[in-house]
């Protein structure tokens, strides 16, 4: 046994200390009944910034921040030029989301680091935990942007025009963001990285139906995200004849009636969901003009999604009725399929500290997909209370969340000693 | 020709002050796209008032007001002790409304009792303009609540817990528009009313189509509104199979397109509409647990409008999938046919004037369907532009407007000496 055994690393994690960070970050943002709402670039993100900071000082970490506000939390390598090991996930939530989606990746990466110090390990390359901006897209559309930036996916300038539901722009909102934590020195994004793991709550029901502590997640299905508008005529509901009405709910009906044929799916793989939906003006004797609703789609098989995607265009045209429809496509992501060199030292390292588990592939999006444009990368998922997420009913175990951060810091130990 | 000749009220109405007066009175929620957003028990709702009641004492006319915030207008008649002439429409709007739908019979109104004064006319009964409270419905549901609270059609103490989409509840909006007035005096709503007739515009393009400046009202078709609620449960987009969802947005979908083949009509009498739908949580990667939308359902058929609206509540359960659905009626108001005697007066005084004119049903419900079940009513129209109406594009001519306040001021001098 060396100085820098992970085992030693992954003995020192703190199933206490990780479950305790877990309830006090919940503090920003938490909701009435125990779930959390900490929008991206919020007064509650900004308050989970400042924690976060603090942390990595107490930690004596270096940190950084980049032009999309990722959070960067480095602990120092013995090789002050190699590229690190990266680990982490994002702190902002669904507007009723739980404790851990997300935050459960950056507390059990600085974790991982505070286990380090703990046991007195040295790594090669350094090791740093990450907080993705803006993972869930809720309050600014589209959602991975800070992952999504960092690997040249999406351009910055492309997103700062766009505005929340309040008609707050994303660039008012990240400036306040990062005056908020302007003593945190810049760091460009799209900086080499030497390998990714990124630990999360599954938010499916596979891992608490196997009874499995560990996911060794292979990939990530593909996502497509859409935006439909819907433009008729505001007409007065009792004078007006049917002949003659430009009814955009109507119209929005008809096409989301006939979307869901198109996206039947006897296997049951195919995911469609039609989340948000607005209607103006919302009068109940007012004959709807303009209706606007969002379309996520998802398929393990990019051809399969890119086939379904492409022909929803077409069904819109189709149905719209009296109406006006367009189609906007928010982004396009195609299926992951996570490194095997990353897959095997996760496999490896929750056989080897005996936590029994199982491949698993990730139906929800991740900041990973993103990462692993740029580098080898994986994820290690723990169970989540019968599969529930994006819920303020989210549960998570304190053993379970433990079992995933031990694993996750003999990977980062490892994987900075070796590649 | 006597001192009270209705002819020379008629000629005392001023078109120029008529047509000021909507100008002024729609600075009182005044849109930058020239509509007016003046929701009932709101500031603009409350300056409206505070206007209405310094025209009045420039008339030396009295003041009441009832426990529903009915505004009434009162010029004393000789026998102080006969009951009242009663004319007016309301003062709130949509929220993308117009400057004439309600606000012109209540300034017609106003208009009549200044000309009979300017033509020195003295009647034997009094005549009062009133206000009525929430016609709308838009803010606090249902519609036409002062009219329906003054003709006891509905209760005071039930509408009291009722919430605008904000949160605020109606009893504490009534209470600071009542606190905004509280110097004029109490008088109980349901007093008795010797005849009503309102003036407003049509809301329809029949009176434009045939080139005719008055509409001879003959009645108003029957009105059920219905709030329906689909509870499921919020769940993952991207993890949640299909056969394991309760989603509340496509449940709801499916349902207002049965509802669709449920209120097909080849006659295109039937007017179905879904004006205001809400899905919760609204964020595009969640399946939706929880959808409320409207139903708007009107026809001059009272037995037919029944036998539509009570078939909803099966095709709402026979539709929902896995969902929960509750069906709610907010109101059910049966056609109404207006008086013959008033009919009668309004189509005299009409040839009288020289206004051709036409007999008409109102597609539109008014708060003359209320006050018709407690003494004799009729209402009277004038053209409005392409029949747009709930929309800021509502439009309506000058000489049109002075047309129906002429034909109104003849009527209710005529009535007040008569009846």
């Amino acid at each position: 046994m060396s100085d820098n055994d992970p085992n030693d690393a992954a003995a020192a994690v703190d199933e206490a200390r990780l479950w305790q960070r877990h309830e006090d970050m919940a503090q920003h943002g938490l909701t009435p009944r125990g779930g959390v709402n900490r929008q991206a670039f919020s007064e509650e993100d900004r308050a989970a910034r400042r924690t976060m900071i603090a942390w990595a000082q107490a930690l004596d970490c270096t940190l950084a921040t980049d032009e999309i506000g990722n959070l960067y939390i480095r602990r120092a390598g013995r090789d002050k030029k190699a590229a690190p090991v990266v680990t982490g996930s994002h702190l902002d939530s669904q507007p009723t989301g739980g404790k851990y989606d997300g935050a459960y990746g950056v507390l059990a990466g600085m974790e991982a680091l505070a286990a380090m110090r703990d046991a007195g390990i040295e790594t090669k390359r350094p090791i740093e935990v990450v907080a993705w901006s803006n993972e869930e897209g809720s309050r600014f559309e589209p959602g991975g942007m800070g992952s999504a930036v960092f690997a040249r996916d999406m351009r910055l300038a492309d997103l700062l025009p766009a505005r929340d539901p309040d008609g707050t722009a994303l660039g008012d909102a990240l400036a306040r963001t990062l005056e908020a934590t302007a003593e945190v020195p810049h760091r460009d994004s799209g900086f080499l990285i030497a390998a990714y793991v990124e630990a999360h709550i599954e938010q499916g029901p596979r891992l608490e139906a196997a009874g499995l502590p560990i996911g060794v997640v292979t990939g990530i299905q593909g996502q497509h995200n859409y935006e439909i508008t819907v433009t008729g005529t505001e007409a007065h509901a009792g004078t007006t004849p049917q002949r003659d009405r430009r009814d955009a709910l109507q119209s929005a009906v008809a096409i989301i009636a006939a979307l869901g044929d198109l996206m039947h799916d006897e296997t049951d793989t195919l995911r469609f969901t039609v989340g948000r939906m607005d209607v103006q003006p919302g009068s109940h004797n007012t004959v709807p003009g303009h209706v606007a609703f969002t379309i996520d789609l998802r398929h393990p098989d990019g051809a399969e999604l890119d086939r379904r995607g492409d022909a929803i265009e077409g069904v819109c045209q189709a149905h719209v009725g009296p109406c006006d429809v367009v189609v906007h496509r928010l982004n396009a992501v195609a299926p992951t399929r996570f490194d095997p060199k990353v897959i095997e030292t996760v496999q490896h390292w929750a056989d080897a500290l005996d936590f029994s588990n199982m491949l698993i592939a990730s139906g929800a999006g991740h900041d990973a997909m993103f990462v692993a444009k740029l580098c080898p990368a994986g994820m290690i998922f723990v169970p989540c209370e019968k599969g529930i997420s994006h819920n303020e009913a989210e549960a998570a175990t304190p053993a379970d969340l433990a079992a995933g951060a031990r694993v996750l810091t003999a990977c980062l130990v490892d994987l900075a000693n070796r590649v």
